[in-house]
C-alpha cells in the first residue's frame, strides 16, 4: 500500500485543494490530508473548524483521510510511512518556491519523495486568500468551496 | 497494479533521466520509459542505441520497463493502461512549459495525470544535449551516464 | 476612433487567438488581426488559408478585421493609425519574452502602446503549435479551433 | 466613453504609475485612479495625502481622475461602469501574481478585463516601498516622484 | 585593490553564504560580508552573535571581513570604496527580485556594480529561515552550518 | 591580475555587450571577448567581421581583447588562465538558462567561476537577432550599436 501526505494551512479547504487530493487518489492508495498547526498565525478558522471543512470536502473520497498535525512535515510522514509528499503547483512562482521546500525535505528525509500536481486551469486562481477575502465581503462562496463546505460554514461558522 | 509513463527523445538516456525513473518506481509499480520517435529529427543516436542505452541504464530496476512508440502520448498511455504521465522539472522555464503540455494532454484525454518530479539539484544541470557535446568533445561521459550506459557507447556506438 | 493591431502568423487562428479579439473589440472600436508574412517559415497552412480562417473565426465580432502584411510591425501599426499592439501573455515565460518585444518596438516607434491581455485559464494550452499536431494525427479540432474554421478546413484544406 | 480603473495603495503615487496613467489615458477616454482603502496596513501616507500627491502628479492628464475607494475592487469597477482594469507588470514575478488577480477578478465579475501594461524599462526599479525608504533617509526624490508631488511631501506631508 | 560588499541579514549565516564568499575571494582582493542593521524586524540572533557566527564561518578566508552596519548600501558601499554588491541568486524569483534591488542601487550610487553570483545547485535549499527552523525543532546543524559557528551556538548562543 | 572571459556568438557585437564589458572592465584586470566559433550556424557577418565590429566597438577599453575560438569554453578559459565567465542575464527565462550552463561549466572545471552581471533596463531589448532585423530592413542602428561598429558596417560589410 502506497500512501502520501498532502500539508497545507487549508484555512479554508478549497476545491483547488480537494482537486489535488482526487488525483492523488488515483496514484495513491491513501492520501493523508496534514492540516498543519503553525501556532504563530492566528486563522480565519481554527484547527477544529478546519478539520470539519476539510472532511467535509473529502467525503467523496475513501482514500482520503484528514488529519492535523505540528512539527516538521518529514517527521510526520515518516511516523505515516508516506513515500512523498505531493504538492499543487500552480506558476514559475510556487515552482521555485517548492523547489526550496523540497531540498528542505529532502536533506532532512531523504527516502521520501516530493511530488508535484501542475494545477488544472480552471483552478488556477483558487487560493486560500481569495475564499477568505469572499467571506469578508459576504460573497457566496460557490464555486470555490465544496458545497458541503459551504453548508458547513454558514450553518456553524458564521462570525 | 499503477503503472505510469516516462516520455523523452532520451538521446541519450542520462543518469538525471534514471533518478526519475528510480524515483518513480517508489510511487508506482511499473514505470515504462518511452522513446518517443520523432521522425523528423535526427539524433546522434538511432531508436535501437537509445533504447538498448535506456535498458542499459535502468537494468537495476525492475520496475522500469523501455518501448520505442510513435503516435500521440496520450495514446500511448491509454493503451498501457497507465494513470500518470512523469515529467522532471528543472525550474520555472521548465514548469511553464510542461504545464501547457499537461493542459494539452488533459485535453486529449482527461483520464491521465500530469505527475510532476522536481530535478534533484545535483541532477539539475543533466541534459541529453550536454552529453552529445561531451561526446563531440570526446570528454569522458563519468557523472553524466550510468557506468554500463558508457561502456556500451564507448564500445559498440562510437562514430 | 481607437485601433489595436493583434499580429501573429495564425497558422491557423485558433480559439485562443479568438478570445483575445474578443477581449480587444471590448476595448478598441476596431482590431485589426496581421498575420504577418514571414517567408522563411513554412507553415501548415498558406497566407491565403490563414486569412479565410481567421476571417471565419472574426466573422461575428464585427469591430475585427483580417489583414495580411510583411515587414516591420510597427510601420504597419504606424500605418494604420493603431495605437497599441495587443498580445496574449499566458505566463512567466510569455512575460520575459514580450517584455522584450514590447522594450523593441517601443525603440522603433515609441507613439505605439504594448498591451497584454493575460490568457484565461481554459485557453492557456491552446497554440497552433498543437492544433497542427492534431491535424497531423487527424483528431477533431473541436475545442480549440472555432466550429466555422473547422468547417473550412476540413471541406476545403484538407492536404 | 471607455473608462479603466487603475487601482493601488499608491503610498505614495510614483512616477512609474504616472507612466501607465499617462499609456492608459492614450488607449481608455477616462482612467480612474483608485486608491484602495485597506484598513488593516498603516502606510506612510493617509488616504487624503495619498490622494493629493496622486491628483498633483496626474494633473496634466485630464483623462485622469482620483478616487478613494474601500471594498471590493469588481465592485467598484462595475458601479464605475469600467470596462477594463488595468495594471503594470514589471516581471515574471509579477506576471504570475496578476494573473492570479486577472482570475479572481474574472470569476467575481466576468464582464471586466484585466489588461496589462508592461513597465517601461526606466521605470522597472521604482516602487513605493523604495520611495518610502529614499524619505526614511532623507534622500532627494528627483527621478522617481512628479516634482509637484516632492513640493508637495516637502512643503506639506514632512513627519 | 578591488572590493566588494556582500549584504544580508545573516540570521544566521549559512553554508551557502559561505560559498559566495569563498567564491567572490576568487574575484576580489577583498570581501566585506555586512551584516545590515534593520531595527524593526528582531532576529533569532542579535547583531552581536550574528557577527560572531558569521567571522567563525569566514575564518578561513583571509580576504574576508565582518561588518555590522546600518542606513543606505550605497552609502556604506562608497565609504569602504568597494567597487561592487554581490548577491547570491538560487533561481528565477530571485532574479527578479534582486533586478528591482540592482536597478535601485544603481539609482543612487551609478558608480556601484551588481554581481550576481549562480547558486550552487547543493546550496540551493540552504537558507536562515530554514536553519533557523532546524534551531527551534532542536535538529542538527550539520550540512547548513559551518561547524566553527555550529559549536559557537551549541555553546553560546542556546535559548 | 585577475581576468574574466566573456563568451558569445556576437553576430554582431551590441551596446548591450558593451555594458557588460564595460562594467566587467571595473571588476577584472583584463576582459576576453570571446567570440565562439560554431560552425552549424551560419550568420550575418562572418568571423572576421564580428572580430572587427566587437574590435571597433570596444577600442576604447584597454582591458579589453576580442578572440575568436572553437571548442570548449571551459578549455579556453583554462588555457587563458582567467578565473571567471561572465555573463549579462536580462530576466528570469536568461536566469533559467544560464543557471544550467553555469552547472555545465562547473561540472567540467570546477575552478572557474560564472559570474553575472545584471543587464541595465535601458539595454534589456538589445540583442543581435533584433540588430540583424533592423540591418535586413534597413533602419538605423544608432542606439543599438557602437558609432565605430555602425561606420565598418556601413563602409564595409554591407551586404
Amino acid at each position: 500500500m502506497k500512501s502520501c501526505i498532502f500539508p497545507g494551512s487549508f484555512d479554508p479547504f478549497t476545491l483547488g485543494h480537494l482537486d489535488v487530493v482526487r488525483r492523488a487518489a488515483k496514484i495513491f492508495d491513501k492520501v493523508y490530508v496534514a492540516i498543519m498547526v503553525n501556532s504563530e498565525k492566528k486563522g480565519q478558522f481554527d484547527f477544529a473548524q478546519r478539520k470539519m471543512i476539510a472532511e467535509a470536502s473529502c467525503a467523496g473520497i475513501p482514500e482520503a483521510e484528514v488529519i492535523t498535525a505540528d512539527g516538521l512535515l518529514v517527521d510526520l510522514a515518516g511516523a505515516l510511512g508516506t513515500c512523498a509528499i505531493i504538492k499543487g503547483v500552480r506558476n514559475s512562482s510556487d515552482c521555485d518556491y517548492e523547489m526550496m521546500l523540497a531540498g528542505v525535505n529532502n536533506f532532512l528525509f531523504s527516502c521520501i519523495e516530493t511530488v508535484w500536481l501542475p494545477t488544472r486551469p480552471e483552478y488556477s486562481f483558487i487560493c486560500s486568500a481569495f475564499v477568505r477575502e469572499l467571506i469578508k465581503y459576504e460573497r457566496p462562496l460557490n464555486g470555490v468551496l465544496h458545497p458541503d463546505a459551504i453548508k458547513l460554514i454558514e450553518n456553524n461558522f458564521k462570525k
